[in-house]
């Protein structure tokens, strides 16, 4: 469906900017909590949390670039707040409340905001997530631009920097292929990334969103680089789909793929990773783990070597958010 | 200075992603902390409020529709920061570290950005703002859209919603014209904010950002009207000035134009004007107060009433977001 009408009664600037801020507390329901605590101030007051730190993340999703017409409404204001719990989720936290800010041309149509709107309500309530404030701003017509920022806390924040030498690398789930439908169902590993970062052996993680071969070097020390074995690659089966037609293998397309939103981390090199790997599976019997290599000394051949050619990955690279379209 | 180029090398798609975001933490200096509480991971930790309560804005500017070609890129980096400012001072609030999206076409200039970001820069350094972490996301060609995303922290938020009939109303500065040079060049109100919020007198605050008639409506409990005193609107000269020539009476511009930026508050009907306004021009000689009128029980002739003819307000609107451009 796409965002926008050629009918002005069907438009948000015929609705106007005070109806519509009415409309969206109304669309968002129980997700939207009454003023201060709300949207109806110049600010939202935050409620403090509970315990630990406080963590803030922020994306955004753009029509023509992010969905198409191709996408319902609820899909694409879904995955704007999955794409931020995902990022929570790489911390470890639970997410908090969160402000949105539209970017609309005067030709957004109502009706497609409001089902933009209810995709983000129901992710909302599912998560447990208030939005609590925003802006409405305009753009030329024919555009449409969300974006949200999300606060979350985490008892101990889990970050990327904290890998070392000789740490053992895992990801999450099956990797590769996610736009043929993973990239609007990926459900954000919330309960895994929490269990992770309250885990000792676990010494750093993050998400995946522009493919293994860009993300992982985040996770790499100064120095060093990931010894992969490619053999163990978790390949999912949309990437092998993908690769009857795409003149990549499906090895490629789970190396170099965007918006797989899985997990990656590293675990102790003095970890007992069998040990590790059935806690692994008695707390999350759903969702796959997978050892893929480890962190050695820096070689001069590249950040990503494959371990059993002891030869640079021939891709290093991932999704590149600035290409020309 | 158009924000786009030509020629690829100049684009920030000649530079990527990677490498901007580690221009972009070059271009901030001392603003961008080291991660975990700055750039670098999937969230930013933030350090702990040291009291009062946590409150959060957002704020977007986009070329084209908030600026053009005309604007220097420094005054309109500093204008996305100010715009948020202008928030937490209306609560009372003292600003804390920011998040920012910037949603960029692929022949967005590299030397424009980098001259943006040093608008911020200055911005964020004088108000002591960090700027922890953001995002980064592509548009089609010849787009450039910003958001602003800031925390801060209020001993007491000062709330619109806590107006009370027979208050008096106020503001600060003078209203109008600000498209003359105001409203890249307005100083966010926050510390007559602050020294509001803690003012025993002071019964809710706001700032004006789509213009008086508008806003001021928002401050009103319901059943109540504004009575105005319009021969005492601070009108601006440069309102004075675009009178001549545009059509509408200075008066008309005082009230109808957007982007002043100044506070409008309301005073407790029991309280001591004359020593309130003295203790003002000790405390904040250089900004003007006035007071504009005061708030009554409900009138059928609409929300905002001339007193001294006991009529409607000729106009009761201000800025619209969201009208076709």
């Amino acid at each position: 469906m796409v965002p926008f009408t050629h009918n002005f009664a069907d438009s948000v600037s015929q609705l106007g900017e005070v109806a519509l801020i009415q409309h969206i507390g109304i669309w968002l329901g129980p997700v939207s909590p009454a003023s201060p605590h709300g949207i109806g101030d110049d600010c939202a007051v935050l409620e403090p949390i509970n315990s630990g730190q406080q963590i803030l993340t922020v994306d955004s999703i753009s029509y023509g670039q992010h969905f198409d017409a191709s996408v319902s409404p609820e899909d694409a204001g879904a995955k704007l707040v999955k794409r931020n719990l995902s990022d929570i989720a790489a911390m470890g936290g639970t997410p908090g409340p969160a402000v949105l800010a539209l970017l609309c041309g005067p030709d957004v149509c109502t009706k497609w905001l409001e089902r933009f709107f209810f995709g983000i309500r129901q992710c909302c309530e599912h998560y447990k997530i208030s939005l609590v404030g925003g802006d409405i701003s305009s753009l030329a017509q024919g555009n449409f631009s969300a974006v949200l920022t999300l606060t979350g806390q985490a008892l101990r924040p889990q970050l990327r920097s904290t890998a070392k030498c000789g740490d053992y690398i895992y990801v999450t789930g099956t990797l590769g292929g996610s736009i043929l439908g993973k990239h609007y169902q990926f459900q954000p590993r919330l309960i895994e990334g929490q269990w992770l970062a309250q885990h000792r052996d676990c010494s750093a993680q993050m998400d995946l969103t522009d493919g293994l071969a860009k993300d992982l070097k985040s996770l790499l020390p100064p120095a060093t680089h990931a010894a992969l074995d490619l053999s163990a690659l978790p390949i999912a089966s949309a990437a092998h789909t993908l690769a009857k037609t795409s003149g990549w293998s499906a090895l490629q397309h789970a190396c170099c793929d965007g918006e797989d939103y899985e997990l990656v981390f590293t675990l102790d090199s003095l970890a007992n990773c069998h040990a590790f790997e059935t806690q692994w599976s008695a707390q999350f019997p759903n969702t796959e783990l997978q050892q893929i290599g480890s962190i050695r000394d820096s070689s001069s051949d590249g950040q990503l070597i494959d371990s059993a050619t002891n030869t640079a990955l021939p891709w290093s690279h991932g999704f590149e958010h600035l290409s020309g379209s």
